[in-house]
């Protein structure tokens, strides 16, 4: 089987690139397994070193057995000085680096210190493009990061009461999350009451959940690095006609939209499924984000399903691709109606893998 | 009274920058009070602009009353069409952006759509300079932080048993800070029990606490953005001679690193006090990180006490500071002694903020 290195290396080798310096979080994580928070990766068709400071050497020799460890220099500015050194070492005159997670003062000590020896080549997504399709050992966390986040909301679901605060709800969520297995949150949980379900980024506060109006609920446990992600809109008490005329809409979008997944669709394709639904029921408007994201070792990764952009071209959905699909309706003054599932693109078509109850089904 | 804003204007005005681009989300905060994950704020002399997009704009109306807030043009690749536009608008020719947060890629995109209009100035630590004193409102939040944290270590500790893994331990102190008022952790919680301790940043696993050997115990409550940090080292059970003489010469090191401290005194100063004693006794080379660190809207933030290095020249303390002074001792195999207080610069001297007990005092 090809690992994540020798794909990583004919993506390498079809553009010609001699080495490549991985500084990304999650792409470093990808391909080494180190999971500790400063380091990079410097790698060649022959050789693979994982750069990092005296705080990490020992668990990246534990966590990362495929690569060699070096030690970043201690003091002063580390990281060009060490690649200087291995550049030099392994007559190296070309480096791709990640130009969107390099900083431009990084660049900057960088080249100062590769001047007249190694060009500087900017690349992006390289890495990237091999996270967007799962392998298996990724989907069963995936779909165990899921598993806890569904059976922490439908536990917690019952317990809600109107006059609970946002924040204590949330607080519930995530001691439920917790408790169930989940490493960390996957980022902080939202719960939106009422009028502050129209920010879709709420932050929970003192508001009170109340009866009768629309309660935004985003959580995801995170497991093993992977980032679970699921949204309810739920009612206590007794819910309005105007609400369910809302619900029904953005439960139909999102419906149409994973019925229309299949390995080949393109991403704006899979968006527009969902985004003409809702312009055609006259709230086009206020659906004002992307219908979805890939998750994974970044709770927003690609693939986007979103509108085509000039400098994100869509792209053909592949089995083993994960994304959530999470219309929504943001109305001022009134709050918000989202919800989303994670869905696993198969080779006939797509497998909802959210199972947290829904109001309607 | 000077705000925050008067103070940069002031800043790019001793170095003749008509406007500045702020990027780096806690300088985000500090300036306008915004607290979403997304936006950037263009200052010039007469105008504040708070460019977010469409998730945030009502939160930014909200929470940075003295900016405009623009909304980025979506689709397409927003914030540098709207800077142009801006530009055009106010008439700019130069624009300075923070070097060590904008990325290689954005610096391109910026470039193409200002190209021949506006000059890009790469700068560094503009706002950061102001962050590190601290106003009267900051030091009442970061109190408050620190007590949070305070009360849970020892409400906690006395809860602790040997046959506890870390990650239970760890899960505990979290509930503790929570339920204690903490918006959020302020980093993952360390603890670190026996061999692990060697890690200074290491996981919490199933490592059992155990007895009658080092552990580590890394926290911190967030309130209202800003950050405590503590760290203390206790045993369980009966602690042998070995670890009393590596804690003694730990509490020693940051004893005579606060006695030192006071305003005008340079942090490679502070950073030898602690580092020449361990040194001394034979551990130098067995503390190899700094001595400590500002704390505030991040966690890690200036001014660094640590060795002078290059391009970290050392900064003299001013009142109003609060940093960590953690020194650390650390042996393969046995595990490590850590102890970290957060402590504050005063006119006369320096006051410890932290008053989570220790073993020794």
């Amino acid at each position: 089987m090809q690992t994540r290195l020798d794909r990583l290396r004919a993506i390498m080798a079809g553009r010609a690139l001699p080495a490549l310096l991985v500084s990304a979080p999650a792409n470093r994580r990808y391909l080494s397994g180190f999971t500790g928070s400063s380091g990079a990766l410097l790698i060649t068709p022959a050789r693979a070193l994982l750069i990092t400071d005296s705080r990490y050497t020992l668990q990246a020799a534990r966590e990362a057995p495929d690569f060699a460890v070096r030690e970043l220099i201690n003091p002063g500015r580390p990281l060009p000085a060490v690649l200087k050194a291995a550049a030099a070492e392994q007559g190296l005159t070309q480096l791709g680096f990640e130009a969107a997670f390099v900083t431009v003062a990084e660049h900057r000590a960088l080249a100062d210190a590769l001047a007249g020896v190694v060009e500087l080549v900017p690349v992006e997504g390289l890495v990237e493009q091999l996270r967007v399709v799962k392998e298996a050992d990724e989907l069963a966390i995936l779909r165990r990061a899921i598993a806890i986040t569904d059976a922490a909301f439908a536990a917690t679901l019952p317990r809600l009461r109107p006059e609970m605060s946002e924040r204590e709800a949330a607080w519930m969520l995530e001691v439920a999350l917790r408790i169930g297995g989940a490493e960390a949150i996957s980022f902080p949980i939202i719960v939106a009451a009422g009028p502050n379900g129209a920010l879709p980024h709420a932050t929970p506060g003192d508001e009170p959940l109340g009866s009768g109006r629309p309660i935004v609920i985003d959580m995801g446990a995170r497991v093993a690095g992977y980032h679970a992600d699921l949204t309810r809109t739920v009612v206590l008490g007794e819910a309005d006609e105007r609400f369910w005329q809302i619900y029904d809409i953005v439960l139909e979008a999102q419906r149409r939209a994973i019925a229309g997944m299949r390995p080949g669709i393109h991403t704006h394709v899979v968006d527009a499924l969902a985004r003409d639904y809702i312009g055609s029921r006259g709230y086009g408007e206020q659906f004002g984000h992307g219908l979805g994201h890939g998750v994974g070792l970044e709770v927003h990764e690609g693939p986007g399903l979103r509108r085509a952009l000039p400098d994100a071209p869509p792209v053909a959905l592949q089995p083993g691709m994960v994304t959530s699909v999470e219309p929504g309706i943001y109305l001022e003054g009134w709050g918000g109606v989202r919800i989303e599932d994670l869905v696993l693109v198969t080779s006939e078509g797509a497998t909802v893998l959210s199972q947290a109850p829904k109001l309607r089904s």
